[in-house]
């Protein structure tokens, strides 16, 4: 009986990758994608396509969710033909997609309301590790669906994560981003002094590469910056809007955070240098750039 | 003939190691340290002891050092039956110590008015990394010098970089610290605010660990920063002082460090609230301290 | 006929002494305060009592206003008995609380819908300046409004401004608060470095008193911070609160301020050490404290 | 006896002042300048002139000078026919010049050693005060000369302050430059903000010159930065060398300064801008600037 199998939601990049892993499982999986062609692939590969979210949740145990943004995420759940129609007690929620946490909120409060269970489980990684089951999955919610869906976040991600209420998935992401943000801004201002101070940028690299603080974004982002190239992976401004919203909750919870807030003040530099639209690492101009 | 051989100058913890690797490359090795005893293992393994410096660069065709301090390396080599006494055309000296640009240069030029060649060549790494001949070399002088050590260089190191002029190997050192300082700040400022903000710190730590910014520091001090155990690896005042020299090379050159000059105000912080002997990690009580 | 009066809404400490002053003009006044009985001193002098807003209106060409916070001034302004019920073409409303922008923007659009004119007022002074006529008023709205209101303006203040469109008022105020932050905060590092520099901090509270950056805040602040006393004249929390909205104001712009970043930081560690309640001279203690 | 007069040594602009005003005791006044035609419109007046530094000391009770950096102070202290050659005990020198605090030091063990009185009295104000005895004096040293020079300082200066041992007095002045650079940084950010968010910078400056933070240096400077106009009364480098020398003072105590910090890196960036040899208040480029 379907019912005893699983659903997925939104068959974008990242969705159709998750959803062909959990194909693995050799579970009956239904689909839905508002352009309903996207779940052919699926189909060709033994996935049901259903044609609401509702119907979906009607036929799964688990129905799992990969959507675009916060308002798409809102109205799959709760608009006409959406999740909550069909939750009753025994059916399970869980959605992927990076929300704030008040959205989060908002999706929980209204399926528990009907007896069901909910999990905001956004993931860091993007296509490839989508594609292999490598994402990691920060989960916040209800601990007992999160310890029910560890066969499909087993095919899905490397490592899950259960961080306890609706909210600090989110939150968890917020930290990394930070952390991330003054890293980068640290790293410009070491190749921007060494270039200055007569060392090779290049010479930077390597040594970094082989010591204590040698990490993949340096080894990724270093060869592209000293070029001078910043195509945009994570654009800068959303960099800088993770760490204003960082800060904002660093800010609520009266925590000093002087190295984010230099590294922000550098972020919001760039922007005013145009860089918005580049990558995040384009921080490297606002600490570089001369008369 | 001994003058083929190589010579070593200076038996710690970290020079014996060195000299050790030495050996392997099978050519004549004559050692010399202030207590001769400390020469013993090495005579054991083949080597010849020499009465002082002087003599270990008579009979050696390169001579390496590995000193406690710029007062010592500055003794070694000037004092009475110092290197400078047997240098003469053809005979070349490398001091690995780790010393200021300043004490480096005054022994170059002492060298080099003799006819002889000198390479300043600090390293990363500490013993474990030695005594496997896993450091990183940090070359600067006489590049010709460079390419002739090479193989010494090889035994005792997993890489080495030739930097240019006199004075980068500790230029290097500096920025590499400076990045790491932050870093550690930035890190931190996470821990703390994820504790405030109701994560726990160990999943912090474990999502890290598997994303872009993962590095070997966060993996070795997060367990125990979070256990606030700090035990001196690399004293806090000893990060702070590179980062303090790190922003006057800034200062010499113009360049704007708004991050590392916010970490290093939380590192005075951290040496004013009495953590100037703990490893530098303990910055973190710094940011996390509250009433 | 009284429509050729002035009214006011809104008779506290402030008010109070902003309507006496009003009087001056030999015009005649009808007040409104929740408690009618705050009336009675002004009807003493010759003012009219009025049971609502909107009866204050109607016998008013402008009707000035001082609330005690956004709430208060949106239902004095829209709720049953407002001053939108009375506002026709000719009428006109000044209100001259501390809200933020979206308050004044929303009283702005319900008179200007029923043919009125606005402005908003924000005022820089407190009782004593309110009773000698001195306050400084930060106007912004209808521009000719601001004109006919210039001899209010100038019995209860000593200098009005024309700031532009509605907004402006508040963003004004947030800027110059969020320099007198910066301000306060760098006062704080100077008398803290002195004393640890063996230096007397009266002679450098002395010294500033004589010189380019002299100011009467430092001259009010400063005997006090050095005696540890810090009663709320205006509390740390209200000036943290002033200053990230400033800089979220400079992010929306995309303006850097470093500066003001790092003071928000401090301010932010003062409450964390729980001087939020205190006055904002207290981030002294965040700067001083030592193990 | 002209032993019982006073002696003044350096006839700068700033130095010929402050003789003037000391003519006005209606002592002996024997002065010395290496260019000796400066003491000519001294010797219309009154004084005397002498060959040599010493000769000055000779003839006086207490010798004041006021000389052009610390090289020039050091030579006419301790070089041929210096102040050190004539002093005996019951003569005292007080050395007026700006100097650091090791110059500072050298002078007095050498006039200390044999017998004399020292005091070292950096002043603060420029040619303008100067003429009209309105400087302020940082004296530091000797208190009983401090009390003896009570009618000179009196003369020369609205107001003196004795700071107790040697080099208290550079260190009061690289403390309020210090908070001075501080302030100029925060007064730009909020121009700058100012300007970007929609308001008239002209009306900041308005409402900032009518409030608690009003002071000399925003009035003065306020309208200059606003037209973009930078003329250097004092340099920007200097005040980011005072700003590099306070921050190293605070690193000695242990003192945290994040704001003084992160404006000094502002200062820094805009001497990488070109502004070095522009007035401090050009630091605005630094913050202004975009794209």
């Amino acid at each position: 009986m379907a019912a005893e199998g699983y659903g997925f939601l939104g068959l974008g990049i990242m969705g159709l990758a998750m959803a062909k892993n959990l194909l693995k499982l050799g579970v009956p999986l239904t689909v839905w994608n508002r352009s309903a062609d996207k779940c052919d692939p699926l189909v060709e590969l033994g996935a049901t396509a259903a044609k609401t979210p509702a119907e979906v949740v009607l036929k799964s145990k688990i129905t799992f969710a990969m959507l675009a943004d916060p308002a798409v995420a809102l109205t799959v759940a709760l608009g006409p033909g959406g999740v909550v129609e069909a939750i009753t007690p025994g059916k399970s929620y869980v959605d992927m997609s990076t929300v704030d946490a008040d959205t989060s909120m908002t999706i929980s409060k209204a399926i528990t309301l009907k007896g069901g269970r909910f999990l905001e489980g956004p993931v860091s990684g993007s296509k490839k590790p989508a594609e292999d089951g490598q994402l990691v999955i920060l989960a916040a919610g209800d601990e007992s669906l999160y310890h029910d869906a560890a066969a499909p976040f087993d095919v899905m991600g490397k490592k899950s994560f259960f961080l306890g209420e609706i909210g600090n998935g989110a939150k968890m992401k917020l930290v990394v981003n930070m952390v991330m943000g003054s890293m980068m801004t640290a790293f410009s201002e070491g190749l921007s002094l060494a270039e200055k101070a007569g060392l090779k940028q290049t010479d930077l690299l390597d040594v970094l590469d082989l010591g204590a603080i040698a990490n993949p974004m340096f080894k990724l982002k270093g060869p592209s910056v000293i070029k001078g190239s910043f195509p945009p992976a994570f654009p800068l401004k959303h960099q800088q809007k993770d760490m204003r919203l960082a800060l904002a909750l660093g800010d609520e919870v009266a925590q000093t955070m002087p190295v984010a807030a230099a590294a922000n003040e550098v972020f919001k530099k760039a922007r005013n240098l145009g860089h918005g639209d580049n990558d995040f690492s384009a921080v490297y101009k606002a600490i570089s750039e001369s008369s």
